[in-house]
């Protein structure tokens, strides 16, 4: 969905390769959690199904991490990976829409352990305006851009109807955001300068059917 | 994740050509229910992000859809598809997990609206052991893998925590299950002939980090 290659700093990565280094992340921290202080590209291929060259080449676009023959330091990969995926500092997110969906994210305490803090809700149903959820007071949709300019977040998570994702990623652009997480079934249309990553289980089920014998 | 290539029905389809194809029927039941009969590669590219070659192309993998200068018959266009992901019968989905994450989507009507029933559900916790969520009862672990097999349930939904992601894929893999969606942050060891995809949002956000000015 988004262009295949990005430039940032002056320097050409394949969207494909930083789509990689979450999941190399995930891996590092999976190891360090189990003990383990030194891991090879052989090692996280056989964790992630990627072969080891592929991981040796997606690192190198970044730099030098390891020495030939002793491997990765593994603390030491997850603090440079973090820092260029800019996981060293906190975010703010925006969390629009707090339906079934919405309250299920709301709580999923893996976004603040894992540096993004919801510290903003919307819904427009006067009825969940006002509410409560983890200390974060449900605002409406008309407060939207004010307030998400106010505080400067950059990341807004979407889960409100098909209906009105649109209209909401909008206003999400004009208060600042970069960077949207939909959860709407639907293509948004958002200029260049904004990222989004879409998660749609119906997309991901269809695409195994393919595969599945009846 | 998954291998880039497969192979079905002595058919070769890149697997980024299968990913899309749900896409494109989301589209294309957009434009009916605009009421729209008609379209074309470009409008589906214009809707999509993607080129309108691209689009011809990539259906042209699984037969001749439209006419040149008449553009596709909506209707028709997704019925094929439909048939060509699977989609023209109704699947069983087990649901494993029904913490926060797994009672959304327990309670997500778009699963059945698209064919996938959910159909037996499971949690480890005595608690929830029993319960009854939109008519399904809540079943143990130790009765996954009969009950699956009995049921002939080869799609499941994985809900559970990281630390017993792993072994719960085990089960559901000898139950006969043949598609996973993995709600779980890890990359589950399958053999080949299962499928997984994953979900994980953190990873999605962790990736738009990387472009986001701090």
């Amino acid at each position: 969905m988004a262009d295949s290659i990005s430039m940032k700093n002056g320097k050409i990565v394949p969207d494909i390769v930083v789509s990689r280094l979450p999941l190399y992340l995930r891996s590092l921290a999976r190891l360090q959690e189990e003990g383990k202080e030194v891991t090879s590209s052989q090692e996280l291929a056989t964790r992630l199904g990627f072969s080891s060259a592929q991981i040796r080449k997606d690192l190198s676009h970044f730099g030098e991490f390891g020495k030939q023959g002793t491997g990765y330091n593994i603390a030491f990969l997850r603090e440079q990976l973090k820092a260029i995926l800019n996981l060293d500092i906190e975010w703010q997110v925006a969390l629009v829409g707090v339906g079934d969906l919405g309250h299920a994210l709301a709580h999923y305490g893996r976004f603040s352990q894992k540096g993004f803090r919801i510290t903003a809700l919307f819904d427009n149903d006067p009825a969940k305006i006002g509410m409560e959820i983890n200390g974060v007071v449900v605002q409406s949709h008309d407060e939207m851009v004010e307030s998400i300019k106010k505080a400067g977040i950059r990341i807004a998570i979407l889960a409100v109807p098909v209906k009105v994702a649109q209209e909401t990623a909008d206003k999400l652009v004009k208060a600042g955001v970069r960077a949207i997480l939909n959860y709407a079934p639907i293509t948004l249309s958002v200029p260049p300068e904004v990222k989004v990553q879409n998660i749609d289980p119906i997309a991901h089920l269809q695409k195994m059917t393919y595969y599945c014998q009846r």
